[in-house]
């Protein structure tokens, strides 16, 4: 059995000298190099911003989103939305393990996620048994592969499989605020009502303390609602992040002029990185975990108002990750229960 | 006379709520506003990003080259360009200072550099005098405003105006490496042989220290040697940062497979976020400075190979960031006589 690049680009077709992710097109066959991981697949998690592509293209119609879906994989060997670029991630059994894969603790028929983007994993699709238009799931008969630098959690056996699922697609989120955020600290977590918004206030109220102030900014009443009601932010402002003057005018109410320490952009759209600039402090920090970020509009926006911060890629990873994630949804009942409706 | 947002949302004329870098078109009236500057405005730097496609779009025809840039100007009321996005700097003389300007120390005569891009300074242009297609300088008559929150440095006495204009331009980058880079450090400068990347060597030389190391990756063989006789590196890697395995080997060969600390990405050119994540260890920085940089590159990228790291957008401004760029020029003679040869 030859050993593969701990990276996977032995499998990459075209370009030759990308790495998987960058490449259109990767080699899914299913026998696996000694360093990687074969999975038999259960469900896909469909990256938010391509599965709305998706249904949008094929006018919600779920034979037309099932032939699109297959179409992808099949061309590309990997579920990578040509349009958006991303992937998503998948919950599946383990098949086989390679005997130079490194995590010896794993065993053959262990549940597992993985945490690294379907964008750069082999994938094969023999079926898709079901489309959910609501939580953008995808069950499937189908195979992937994880490579020797691929990330994955062993599912734990106290939280269904789906909600653990839908967690573990944000991790990067919360466990960046417990880095991030310490004792005192005054906060904002803006779309702070979503997926990853929810599990960023929740951790941001633990970190910040008693000393500290966690403000939400959101778009619906009814988002908003949901913070208050669960008690994960001070001050929750119903505002339209893509209007910079309106976000700093609020919040410099509720900071008395002081504004934030640290801001979390957890939003879904466009053009809300000069919200996010205005309302820090002077030597704060930006957190952008949105993918709708704008890299030139963050760097001149800052730069544009003399800002001196610093502003954050929102990695996906960072160590830890699954387990605090999933231990927030243990902790809180209220987040669980609020999951276990949306996506279980 | 009337008091302005200190931001200029007084001058977007469409759409109204945003500010003056995400408009569309904004109020190039050279009245002033209480807390505005007014300045005669003498040579433009337009943004490489910019210039080059103005250039390419005009066939390198000059008077189309000065037509484009009228149009632009007349229809924005700033210089930014619409398909990049970006706009550049200026250099000019103070002619009116608002009563309520915070610098009270600026006097009327003084020549500045704005710091701020032209991608939100209101900009009228009488005349284009000269534009010189090899520097991305253009001489004009005209007039422009900066706001109360807008950046500038008043252009030192012993230093060439032009070559001054020129290494403010990317005065954020050497200033980000004096503050990230700790005696000892590995650091790499991808693209270390352009004009932020030569700044940023020299600032990372000195920071890293007798036992740091500081490796220049670049493309050319031209700018490769420059590096080499201006002893701005350690070690200088010829590669193509597009190409991230290759850079991957070369940077592990030269570091003893200990990659870097520190990695700061100077290039222009797209999709070399790989190259700069692989090269860096786990729990290392890296800082993008180019303006070619993908977000969601950068953000699934990372993930994607597991790699806990931090990745910062360049902020084209940290405190101090003009005086420490005009100090390296002081301090270096070679950088001094490079940048005359290349900008004045
Ligand atoms: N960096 C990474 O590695 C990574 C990994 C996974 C996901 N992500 C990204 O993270 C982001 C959030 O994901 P998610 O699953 O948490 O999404 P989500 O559940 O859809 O949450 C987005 C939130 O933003 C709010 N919002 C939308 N427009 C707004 C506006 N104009 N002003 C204020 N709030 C607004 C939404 O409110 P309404 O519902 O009221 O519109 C919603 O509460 C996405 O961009 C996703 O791509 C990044
Ligand atoms: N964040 C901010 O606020 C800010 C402000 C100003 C500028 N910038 C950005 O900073 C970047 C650098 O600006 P600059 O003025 O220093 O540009 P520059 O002088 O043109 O330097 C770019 C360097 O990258 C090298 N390069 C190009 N392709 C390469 C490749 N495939 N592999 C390795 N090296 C490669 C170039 O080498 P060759 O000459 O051999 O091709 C050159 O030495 C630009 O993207 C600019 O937009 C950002």
């Amino acid at each position: 059995m030859e050993k593969g690049c701990p990276f996977g680009t032995h499998r990459v077709i075209e370009p030759v000298g990308m790495l998987p992710q960058a490449a259109k097109k990767i080699d899914n066959t299913m026998q696996i190099r000694s360093n990687e991981l074969l999975i038999d697949v259960q469900t896909l998690n469909i990256d938010s911003a391509s599965f709305t592509q998706i249904k949008k293209a094929c006018e919600k119609d779920i034979s037309k989103m099932e032939k699109m879906i297959l179409d992808i994989v099949n061309e590309r060997g990997k579920m990578q939305n040509p349009v958006t670029g991303s992937g998503g991630m998948l919950i599946g059994t383990i098949k086989e393990i390679g005997p130079d894969f490194p995590d010896k603790s794993l065993k053959i028929g262990d549940k597992i996620a993985t945490l690294v983007s379907l964008s750069l994993t082999p994938l094969k699709i023999e079926k898709i048994k079901k489309v959910n238009i609501n939580n953008d799931q995808v069950d499937i008969d189908g195979q992937a592969i994880l490579f020797e630098s691929g990330l994955y959690a062993v599912l734990p056996n106290d939280i269904p499989e789906k909600l653990a699922l839908a967690a573990l697609d944000v991790a990067g989120a919360p466990a960046q605020v417990a880095k991030l955020v310490k004792p005192g600290n005054t906060v904002c977590i803006i779309g702070g009502g979503g997926k990853s918004g929810v599990l960023c206030s929740y951790e941001a109220m633990k970190q910040a303390g008693k000393d500290g102030k966690v403000i939400v900014v959101e778009y619906s009443e009814e988002n908003a609602k949901r913070i208050k009601d669960m008690n994960l932010a001070h001050h929750v402002i119903v505002a339209d992040a893509t209007k910079p003057v309106e976000v700093y005018e609020k919040v410099k109410e509720v900071t008395d002029g002081e504004f934030c320490d640290i801001t979390i952009n957890n939003v879904n759209i466009e053009s809300t990185e000069m919200s996010s600039i205005l309302i820090t402090k002077d030597e704060g920090i930006v957190y952008f975990f949105s993918m709708a970020t704008s890299f030139t509009k963050a760097a001149l926006g800052a730069e544009g108002v003399g800002k001196d911060i610093t502003m954050m890629v929102g990695n996906g990873y960072t160590k830890g990750h699954a387990d605090l994630t999933l231990q927030i949804i243990r902790e809180s009942e209220d987040i669980r229960n609020l999951f276990e409706k949306l996506y279980v």
